[in-house]
């Protein structure tokens, strides 16, 4: 291909629209252009990079006998509202786009793809002969993001790797899970990234096991804890750990202490000389859910930790039955009592003993709080918390003789230098990472919604096991710009680049260089070498800026040397340089350039 | 691929859903299933066409140059509107599906992409250096259809090529036209598809010129008209044609004729003796504008021909300018007339020479009469017309005397017997295609609109010349079929078949059997030939007619031969079968399936 007719439009300056160094790198070297918040245009040159990404990854998914398939974006309501998942996805924080055709009739637009998946699986599969199978797909998904940002990483419009897999029993899933986890890694290997497994938050997807492979970068949006041994990695919303030891508050007898201008834990521990492990803090919340009254949350936590959502949302939304999903979960303020018609309550003084008394009256609201203790608190025998009369602290206090302790969940925030669950000698270290994969074992909980059984061995119906799997097809390919990239620009590892090779004519003058150039630009093309050939009248300081700023793997620069028959080779990751004849250019770039194809040298 | 792996499921009956041929086997063969109206689930089998079609495009667009490209789906309302067609596209009959985001901005799914490429020429292209340029894509298109039917002849999203070309001069746009002329008929050959490239109107597209690929099929939904010598062939929507002679009416002086009774054509005729070729007949209508006031608007045609709605549509829109898209053409009703607070009128009895003045005080109209006349009615010098006075026509009317000329314009349709324009000793006959590609001539129509423009030589800004090019992937997938199958179902030509090759093991409880359809199955496999192994635990008649239910080209099959080393070759298209040695099938098949692989053969 010929860079004069290669739409190419390089720019010298950072777009204002980008933050992170990968989404200005893709603008300014001609990958991508803005169409409207979170939504692009894949240039030619990001349409090839995209291309050898899906072939990567097509290959791996046949090699594991999975399916490709092509699912409809456009999808009817009916299928998530036996799902149950209509709601969530549409009301509220809900991130899918959805309308109405001109029949009136409700449609999304396919953010994934279980509920499509699991009706056609209830429609074709009968048998535990079929089984197991597993249904593959390429193509661009949407999520009406709040915040689309960073180009790629959080779009609007993007293009996904999704796989389904359907199984006769538990085992099965495991194998294919295990098998798609061995695919993903040799994925991102080939790719050229280095990757993380982490323990993953199965979210609003459901099922019992999930994993995410982290691209680790500092533009990275997700928290990475991880122990320096290598054996735990986990996403923030996921990670456990073992809290530090709380330190034991000494036995008095439980009594009031005036606490005024003390309302933060910071306060009270400076003012009476406690530890922040010794106080028991109490956090209200109100959860909303797609139908019914919404629930008053009060949760019990140690003084010194922090609150995960995460895992709040998933206790809730387990405890929760015939509500639908979790659409909302906020800390409760003052406002909100008064539009429930309620009296306010003393914030800052809240113990773990709050009567339910106090939503009587409430308008909308279900008048009984829902409780939950963290270990951390639960495991306290004696503490400090609130008194629930405003000022007024109890110190001594404790579970049984204050009030039963409540369910016990693990709602705690996982930190940097907490102790490692496996191994209470490493502490927990943070990165950050782009997850780029995503692998669920979802168990039976979209086919017992949606009906999708078969007749086992033994004659009898059963729910379909089932699995699924998600690459972030196009994020991928930002995240590969993220993790290597220079000053100068791109660095693509040669299994995704664009173009393996650039022919540079240093001088367009020159009739030797550009018979020289347009001789290697041929053979290379003729030897299979997927070759750039920059032809167009430039001078050639501009022609190695863009060239750099591409990242194309390996530049020949065809110049002075022509006329003894010699070009100049070299290697964009390095930057080293070596003099070669024409021949031996040509030899040593088949050799280089085949041996980094596979991704795998 | 094992048979027994690939989820496929057959259908023995026709399916309910399904009204033609191809319809039904695709269901039947297990290659679609149906998700909503007009949304289908592409499956493996199916899948596997669609990419062997996409290459094969792929190949040929690329081969004149074009440059593949992915643009959004999503599309920001305000680039339609800029372009002047979200209203027709959304509004009325507007085919666009569109939904608001949770910003509460519009968006529009792209049916088609000349706003979004022409915002990003406008962007991209600023030299006539960078010119010419075509970009293309394959992707999913959506279509709020009226009506979906047929499968994936008529559906609501959908798999399109969709190119365009940008220019600095007409003349390069022409020669663009002429290659991707020249790539589509390569393509459709390739498929080992029959098409005639027919004259076709540009629709909402818009343009000067521009040429339908049509599947001749009796299943078509486009009506072809086309001279027996192959020289002219147009869509019905555009045909043109040389009406016969109109018989003269005896010159009379003008007088009027009672007519109680006789409102239409042959009525008059009959009673009165005139031929319908002596008879203006006046036609009128109501147009809606995306702006404005709707018009009223009269046509005057010769009697014995009929109206082409989209001619007059073409008109009205060229005649109207400010008021945006046409939304909606319907006759005029008296419910209409009432609506507006206007008299009715003498419907049957209506004359050329209708007086504004009819439609004055109208609430919501124009008060003015849009009027046109066919060649056909204004070439008459003397006529037979209503009189606009209930049951009265006059006689011996004639043009100016009566009213003056109107603008005349071709909005007659072509007929089945009508004399071709380049040769009037050649009648015009009629076939049914299902339209697969359509070229157009663009002109400057979005680049003006958008302000996309380019710096000529001269150093001068013109706004860019553009063409556009589209092939309607999925489509033809469906078109093949139903131009190539059979009473036992369909009869994939090798260049686009989901597998090239199926072995059959007759008895899967014979081991030499197994064991020689094994050793097939892995030598042709080896060789790089698509083979399928049907290795279920079925009986061979069930086997065989699933073979050519999915019509696989080669079916080889492992019978009792087996234990003396041979196996039955049967060519699908022809039912031809050959006994052969095991090695003497492989060397045929490879060097069969090798000649017919590029559907060039």
């Amino acid at each position: 291909m010929r860079v004069s007719r290669l739409l190419l439009v390089t720019l010298r300056d950072d777009p204002a629209e980008a933050e992170i160094v990968s989404h200005k790198l893709l603008l300014r070297a001609g990958f991508i252009r803005r169409v409207s918040a979170g939504i692009y245009v894949y240039l030619p040159l990001m349409w090839r990079v995209l291309q050898k990404i899906s072939a990567i990854v097509r290959e791996e998914m046949d090699s594991i006998g999975a399916l490709e398939t092509l699912l409809p974006q456009l999808q009817p309501a009916e299928l998530w509202q036996r799902s149950g998942r209509w709601a969530g996805y549409t009301a509220g924080e809900g991130i899918m786009f959805h309308l109405h055709d001109r029949q009136g009739r409700e449609l999304g637009l396919g953010p994934t793809h279980e509920e499509v998946v699991t009706a056609l699986a209830a429609d074709l599969l009968r048998s535990y002969r079929q089984l197991p199978v597993c249904l593959y797909q390429i193509q661009s998904k949407f999520r009406d993001e709040i915040r689309p940002r960073f180009g790629l990483m959080r779009g609007r419009e993007f293009i996904m790797k999704d796989a389904y897999s359907f199984h006769a029993d538990e085992e099965s899933l495991r194998q294919t899970y295990r098998l798609m986890d061995g695919a993903y890694r040799r994925v991102f290997q080939r790719c050229g990234l280095r990757t993380v497994a982490v323990d993953a938050d199965s979210g609003a997807i459901g099922g019992s096991a999930s994993q995410e492979f982290m691209v680790t970068a500092e533009a990275g949006e997700d928290l990475i804890l991880a122990s320096a041994d290598g054996t735990y990695a986990a996403n923030l919303e996921r990670a456990v750990s073992l809290p530090s030891e709380a330190i034991p508050l000494p036995v008095d007898p439980c009594h009031e202490l005036s606490t005024p201008d003390q309302a933060t834990i910071a306060d009270l521990c400076q003012a009476n000389g406690f530890h922040p492990s010794q106080i028991v803090k109490v956090l209200l919340l109100v959860a909303r859910f797609a139908e019914g009254a919404p629930h008053p949350v009060l949760v019990s936590l140690r003084g010194d930790q922090q609150l995960n959502e995460v895992k709040l949302s998933n206790a809730l939304q387990q405890r929760i039955e015939g509500q639908g999903s979790l659409l909302q979960l906020v800390a409760m303020e003052p406002a909100h009592l008064e539009a429930e018609g309620l009296s306010t309550l003393p914030f800052g003084s809240l113990g773990p003993h709050l009567d339910n008394a106090v939503f009587a009256g409430a308008k909308t609201w279900s008048q009984t709080l829902l409780r939950f203790a963290d270990p951390t608190a639960a495991e306290l025998a004696v503490f400090v918390c609130g008194s629930n009369r405003r000022d007024w602290h109890l110190v001594g206090a404790s579970w049984g003789d204050l009030t039963p302790v409540p369910p016990i969940v693990d709602v705690r925030e996982a930190q940097r230098g907490d102790r490692c669950v496996h191994d209470p000698s490493q502490p927990l270290e943070t990165a950050r990472g782009i997850e780029v994969g995503h692998i669920f074992q979802l168990g039976q909980k979209y086919s017992r919604a949606m009906g999708a059984t078969f007749t086992s061995e033994q004659g009898e119906e059963h729910p379909l096991w089932m699995g699924c799997y998600g690459i972030g097809v196009s994020r991928l390919a930002q995240a590969a710009v993220e993790q290597l990239h220079d000053g100068q620009g791109l660095c693509w590892p040669v299994s995704i680049a664009p173009f393996e090779v650039i022919v540079i004519i240093a001088s367009s003058q020159d009739p030797t260089q550009v018979a020289v150039a347009e001789g290697m630009y041929d053979a290379l093309g003729e030897q299979g070498l997927e070759t750039l050939l920059d032809d167009r009248q430039e001078r050639a300081g501009v022609k190695f800026k863009d060239a750099d700023l591409l990242g194309i793997p390996y530049r020949v620069v065809v110049g002075r040397g022509a006329a003894a028959g010699t070009v100049e080779v070299v290697t964009r990751r390095t930057g080293e340089a070596v003099e070669m004849a024409v021949g031996e250019a040509c030899t040593w770039l088949l050799k280089r350039v085949g041996m980094e194809r596979s991704g795998l040298g």
